[in-house]
């Protein structure tokens, strides 16, 4: 059931989720990591850019890392990412939301240096129950080859 | 003692921390948000590219959101960000490490459209005890300008 570099190609991968957001959930991240009052503090958010409670982009971040693991990553030969190359916060995440995270393949290579690795690059979206996109990363993502590919093909 | 858009210019900012990070915090972040063997298992990250425990990129990220609100961003005018242009993860969060968060301001310009608003770009680079590099990031922050400071000098 494991997937490796191979099940990844270019094109629309999946949509996953809902993932449910709390209150509770917003204010606890936001209180331990990111405790700007328009994280916090209801009356603060409403006078701010935000217009209301919305939760820290960096707890989106992170929600937005487990519907991936809950999607796909926990059942790939992942071995990690190097980083984000695109990384931009659209609208508010707010207390209640249903979060959906679209993902899509935009390359899968082999790597140059480490012919048993391939290079899957990843573009995520995660949008509310409107339809909203709240935030959109680009991260290409280390995933191992299928065992023996490596020799079978040369690399590629 | 809030600092605005005229109190940020290009050049190093400030060096912030130490913030140490327990390996229980490490073990609850990923059990959250990034439930991937080598954040969780000993074993299983010390056959990882990891080479042992290490934190989730997201928990360290959302550590160095937490360092740049103690450091500066608490006492900031701030109005939030709308993204990450660079986020590298160089090296891995050990359970125990002690992090400094270097600050460099890259560019402050006054934002086209709003001209109470300036625009500051920082680059964070978070380093552990030995002074290696963990993560870096460059990130445009939003921050008002002083009060008057718009009709005095009409945008520039």
């Amino acid at each position: 059931m494991t997937l490796t570099f191979e099940d990844f190609k270019p094109g629309p991968f999946g949509s996953f989720g809902p993932h449910h957001v709390t209150r509770e959930e917003i204010l606890a991240f936001a209180a331990e990591f990111d405790p700007q009052p328009m994280h916090l503090d209801e009356e603060a958010a409403r006078r701010s850019m935000l217009g209301g409670l919305a939760g820290s982009g960096w707890h989106l971040c992170s929600i937005m890392m487990r519907m991936m693991f809950d999607g796909f990553i926990g059942r790939t030969a992942s071995m990690g990412s190097p980083g984000v190359s695109e990384l931009r916060w659209l609208a508010p995440l707010r207390p209640g939301d249903d979060l959906m995270l679209d993902v899509e393949i935009m390359e899968a290579r082999v790597s140059r240096s480490r012919p048993g690795t391939g290079i899957v690059t990843v573009r995520n979206t995660s949008r509310n129950a409107k339809g909203q996109a709240l935030c959109e990363m680009v991260s290409p993502l280390m995933v191992a080859r299928r065992a023996g590919a490596a020799a079978e093909q040369g690399g590629r």
